[in-house]
């Protein structure tokens, strides 16, 4: 039900206009009976005498007429012991931006956030960042080594066994992972066309593994001195991270085997990966072999020369880890169309590195005017937080927009803010207000306000 | 990680006491320092010179040369544009019981719940119950028709395509799903021998979709006189069954669409399923497409020929929809394999048809003492709760019980409990406490104690 992203989406083949009529007066509905069920009370106005009913009047084949999995056998249980999608959803997958990076392995594969519902991303969309390629490690041969960087650090190095590792206490929870990266093209006004492009490397499972705090007071960590950890990953890259121990005894910091309900896939670290919540992607570091206990920063090369900010003097800005407040419309959004005037779900998501999305606001007309969407519940820490607004299209051009605001306060800023802080020449931690505009022929593309 | 559900779980790989000492000193903690964090202090204690310190010492290969994928280009991105699971997890599969059901396309397949993690049932794992074989439906060509059992009670009959559907509000909540008769063999106190048999009839998804209290409203529904719906499948067995208005009127009841994140799996129902969180799997109506509003229940054959629980006097219970509160161990559980003594984190499941889970206890020895389990966040509503327990099998004979209790106060029944009310004839709605006996060898099965 979603089409390929450089395409129009779902919205386009919406028929009929067939809820003009009941946007209007849901608008009005909601600002003289505000406590009231505004959706309901906007439908029920909608229905009378619109297409919908007409055509069930008329006869419609496709519910008139016996289809043809109505008059025979189906296939049987266990076709596919380990299922796929419906073969009408092809076009919604993982895509790369051409030219992007430089090779296949050091590349990155984009999720589909336009044909995507909820906060769960099923893990054959989670998007991939690879810095020498992927693969599928065997875990009976994987470990994961305990040391410090000194003796005294770390009293009792240690390496585990996966079976080791899963017969532990384990904690799940849900939360988004963000590469730092994410939206970069657009610090310099490069209008990408689809929201897969511009806010696709973003994905969220529920992730299961066991504290590292533990591991760490099992190998008898001074926690006084110890005061920084360095993340190793096994692949070829060498990739290595430093994460602070503030971050780890927060308890939120996992080795995790789980995704999702299942295994990692092995895109995404399979068997073992760090989980650093509301802590940009690279540190959450895949095919995860090692931990070191130390008392300084490390200074690795993936966090002075790369995931460093540009800022307009010409200084790299190091160990910018957090993921700030971000918000995204992805229906509509860039690539899609609006064939008709009328009612429009707005949908879109909402998270801080920070903490929970307290709200999301919503403009239809580039920031002068803001509505409170509904957020669906359970908002949860550190997590993808899904928003709705109820709108009416009237079929002027109109600027779609969101902004959020974290539990700390914290507001996403517009670009404006964020250069005004931060320059134009990063790469990294763009986190401004998007701006989608709908044409008066409904397409739907990317734009920024001055 | 996980093998075949009829052999030996993770649990077989562990090859070391390692946790041994850890254990017997982590009861002892818990009951001196009741609010410190009993895990940590648990492993804090163990690691003097156990085996893992010794490997580490030793030297061990798989940690200290290096492995192919530290030597070479992996995979490059978008290899797979929608994602599979690792080659080493293909044995983490839904099942078929030979002999249960007489065709394979009126048949189910388990989910291997004893392989799962936190709560998400990866949908390529998701248990499925056909009643005339599954098949993938075409989106463009799929219909929705609301009418009333006469012209009065829904005023305005409508007819629906996807995309009318799918630009509607939605929301996107977790629930679980759950066949009637999952642990219905048991009834009869056959051993089924694992977990994916005795209870893989359920699993839990994100599921997105329109409320059903919506599309009524806009169809001018009758709600004093219009007390039932009758929701109409559109493949070929005709399914059809009662909902009472009452369950919709609470707003839960979705036409869904989306499932973790995508589109519904075409096993599921793809592309529109009732979603009626709290009742049994057969009333989630597949490839929905009508739902008919009327004064009276429908009495179809589904739910009085079938999906009705026989009582010991021979009589039908019917229209007994709501699944009641359960439980269940998962891991360690029937088919696996303790291979040592020492630490074993207890993990299973609790779900209630009524609301949320409250609290969950667990017995080493068959329910003559209970330990209250860890819940993990966020308890939701109707929805699946991973619980967990810290435990050292002492290498003597142990029966692992859970017993969940949810917030109507209602608690899971034992099987002497179930049978004094509901005899043994019956199929439907078994929710007794699971029993799975350790033996000295570490061989888990299932028993039922009298």
């Amino acid at each position: 039900m979603h089409p390929a992203p450089l395409s129009a989406g779902h919205l386009q083949r919406a028929p009929e206009n067939f809820l003009d009529a009941a946007g209007v007066q849901a608008v009005r509905t909601e600002a003289r009976h505000g406590r009231r069920d505004f959706i309901r009370q906007a439908f029920a106005a909608a229905a009378v005498g619109l297409p919908l009913q007409a055509r069930a009047q008329a006869g419609d084949p496709a519910i008139l007429q016996p289809q043809a999995h109505a008059l025979g056998l189906g296939r049987p249980v266990l076709s596919e012991a380990y299922g796929r999608p419906s073969r009408f959803e092809a076009a919604v997958q993982r895509r790369a931006s051409p030219g992007l990076t430089p090779t296949p392995q050091s590349s990155v594969s984009f999720a589909p956030l336009q044909s995507l519902f909820g906060i769960v991303t099923p893990s054959g969309l989670h998007f991939e960042r690879h810095h020498q390629g992927w693969w599928d490690v065997d875990p009976t041969q994987h470990r994961l080594m305990l040391n410090g960087s000194d003796e005294r650090l770390l009293r009792r190095p240690m390496v585990f066994t996966m079976d080791e590792l899963m017969r532990l206490p384990s904690v799940s929870r849900f939360h988004f992972i963000e590469c730092g990266a994410n939206t970069g093209m657009e610090w310099g006004n490069v209008a990408v066309p689809t929201c897969q492009y511009t806010h696709g490397m973003l994905s969220c499972s529920e992730f299961t593994g066991v504290p590292l705090n533990l591991l760490l007071d099992m190998a008898g960590a001074d926690r006084r001195r110890g005061r920084y950890l360095l993340a190793e990953g096994g692949d070829g890259s060498g990739l290595t991270r430093t994460i602070p121990m503030e971050l780890v005894e927060r308890g939120e910091v996992l080795v995790a085997y789980g995704q999702n309900g299942e295994m990692l896939r092995p895109e995404n670290g399979y068997p073992l990966r760090l989980v650093v919540p509301g802590v940009q992607g690279v540190s959450w570091v895949k095919y995860l072999r090692r931990i070191e206990l130390g008392d300084q920063p490390y200074g690795s090369k993936d966090e002075t020369l790369q995931y460093a900010d540009l800022m307009p003097d010409g200084r790299l800005r190091q160990y910018t880890s957090v993921q700030e407040c971000k918000s995204v419309i992805t229906q509509p959004s860039g690539g899609q169309r609006l064939l008709d005037r009328g009612f429009c779900a707005i949908s879109g998501l909402a998270w801080s590195g920070r903490g929970r999305v307290r709200r999301v606001d919503v403009s239809v007309d580039g920031g002068q005017n803001w509505r409170a969407a509904r957020l669906q519940t359970p908002v949860l820490d550190k997590c993808l937080t899904r928003f709705g607004l109820d709108w009416v299209w009237d079929g002027s051009p109109a600027l779609l927009q969101s902004r959020a605001v974290d539990d700390t306060g914290y507001v996403q800023p517009t670009y404006r803010q964020l250069r005004a802080r931060r320059g134009t020449r990063s790469v990294y931690h763009n986190n401004a207000v998007q701006t989608w505009l709908v044409q008066a022929s409904g397409e739907v593309s990317n734009v920024q306000l001055a």
